[in-house]
């Protein structure tokens, strides 16, 4: 991508970023018990690029072939001659993302998010708990009103529902895969297509879902979201080793530390590294910043990061492919570009 | 009520009890991955009474007119001539009250529940965590698989959103209670409203909504369950106090050691009794029978623990009077009895 498609790229999300954030406090105002509510908003409120609401955003605009950003969101024309609150559901995908986030951080202990505190750090665990606990809610109740057609709602919401049982399962996988030391390359693909792209998948095929498209489009979208998602983690696992602490907002190497599996330590152990020796601390406080530059640089002498950085260019090149299936606009242009930066962002 | 009516109500609850448990296994099979699964079926495999699943389908029965027991609840007949899967429905309540009870004996940190360790003791915090956050989504795919209208669906599904959001901001009210001295009577039963009573709202209402029962029945049920559902709470307060740690399946007098605020101890404040002083530790671990004994005496001696009653006994008559809303049939008896032994069961 060239400095000029990044900046493209980042400004469109950007520009729907505002009108999400301003969703964000319509949807979820701090009601009573305001503490509860504050500390379901707080990590909302501490930042994040959006990238999500922007994808589900632009997919309704490509898919109904308006001009991005001259539509009310609130207000969407569907394929046939209704209108829904696209806005809605971009909230809701939102809040599910930051509801993974919270309960995701206690059951890592992580300290940090967003360079701020994690909840259950800024609050307590029993706050940190229920927060998350009413973002999944207010997740459906929010999807709930964005006034399709039941039936197209209905199909919304199973995609919704199935998100989140997924997401819990490959969180469950991550966990399980810590403790083993012959997870496949299959294994770790399936494990973050559940933790992390079928948020992806929700995101590009709700809109669809809504808006009245068959079922060879939703299918599409979907898959389109999934190799976009699997890539964004991919990218996620490189950048956790080679972007500086402040940057990331949270500890380099936390991955390696805590002995998560990558696709990066996968491939490196197959090249006969030992990965479980590469830092000699499993407490993210106490490892050193030289630590870690020489493990990342044993990680690259072996192309393990390269070979990481290959496969999400390949799972990006057929993400775009799918999206043959929409109309040939500017959305979709942005669509294909986002794919592109989701793999080339810095951070 | 009679010994013959309670074991009327009891056999009522035992033969529904079954058929849930059954379709329990149906709609929460173990899944991959196996330890996420089993944790998430941990405590509903453990027992419990199905309360809640039986209320749901004996609210359908006596609504449609139907004779308890006689028809399929997998295809059960609407008000206007469909089927519904009401049984998914009941499994679907009941799935939300074992997620919250998992994450409410994180939050408190309790060691026991239905004479079996906790699932954060009997397997890790981050598997809990997720346990009860797969059930909530499951709840969702199971609600929506009944089979009703999609319009019907979407009722069902608002009212369940909705109450898992004010479970939440209960369970957070609950919490905060615990630090407040001036907690009001109103307050408290606001609090036990959405804790605990908006379950038993939802087994009530649901399955109106699904079998196209108009505005007013639909609003009449849901405030029965209420009614019903806050009898329930202040009567599990006082079985905290004066059932045996091994029947109760927990320590007893454990809201007392955890400084809960409860309708007795408002009641006892009132009098003049000084509550956080009537157990001298707040480590349920530490405290004897003697001192819940003696404090027990002392909740007795001001009439605190009558209170309770009487005013638990008021809510049940108020609730029954609600079910003038449903035909006369044996189905809206057992509602009226079941009414009457959540108040004078003894565990």
């Amino acid at each position: 991508m060239t400095h000029s498609e990044v900046r493209s790229v980042t400004e469109a999300v950007a520009e729907r970023r505002e009108r999400v954030n301003r969703a964000i406090e319509e949807e979820l105002p701090i009601a009573r018990p305001e503490r509860l509510y504050e500390a379901s908003r707080y990590l909302l409120d501490a930042g994040g690029k959006r990238l999500r609401p922007a994808v589900l955003l632009l997919t309704a605009e490509a898919l109904c072939d308006v001009a991005p950003l001259s539509t009310d969101y609130r207000e969407f024309p569907t394929l046939d001659g209704d209108t829904v609150d696209v806005l809605r559901a971009a909230v809701s995908i939102e809040t599910i993302q930051s509801f993974t986030l919270i309960h995701d951080d206690i059951m890592d202990d992580d300290d940090l998010r967003r360079g701020v505190p994690s909840v259950h750090r800024e609050y307590d665990l029993e706050t940190a708990i229920l927060a998350g606990d009413t973002l999944y809610s207010k997740a459906f109740e929010i999807m709930l009103e964005s006034g399709a057609h039941p039936g197209r709602s209905l199909k919304a919401l199973r995609t919704l529902a199935s998100t989140c049982t997924r997401i819990c399962e490959g969180q469950s996988l991550d966990v399980e895969f810590e403790r083993r030391e012959d997870v496949s390359e299959s294994e770790y693909l399936e494990m973050i297509e559940l933790k992390t792209a079928v948020l992806y998948g929700s995101a590009t095929s709700v809109p669809a879902d809504l808006l009245g498209a068959d079922d060879r489009t939703v299918e599409a979208l979907y898959r389109y979201g999934i190799d976009i998602g699997k890539a964004f983690q991919i990218q996620d696992d490189v950048l956790d080793l080679t972007v500086p602490s402040d940057v990331l907002g949270k500890q380099r190497g936390s991955d390696l530390v805590e002995g998560k599996r990558t696709l990066i330590t996968l491939h490196a152990r197959e090249q006969g590294v030992d990965v479980d020796s590469l830092i000699g601390t499993d407490d993210p406080e106490a490892v050193t910043e030289r630590e870690i530059d020489d493990a990342v640089s044993r990680l690259e002498a072996v192309g393990s990061i390269e070979y990481a950085r290959e496969r999400a260019q390949s799972l990006v090149r057929e993400g775009k492919d799918e999206l043959a299936v929409l109309p040939e606009n500017e959305a979709r242009s942005q669509l294909e570009a986002i794919a592109d930066y989701l793999i080339e962002r810095g951070y």
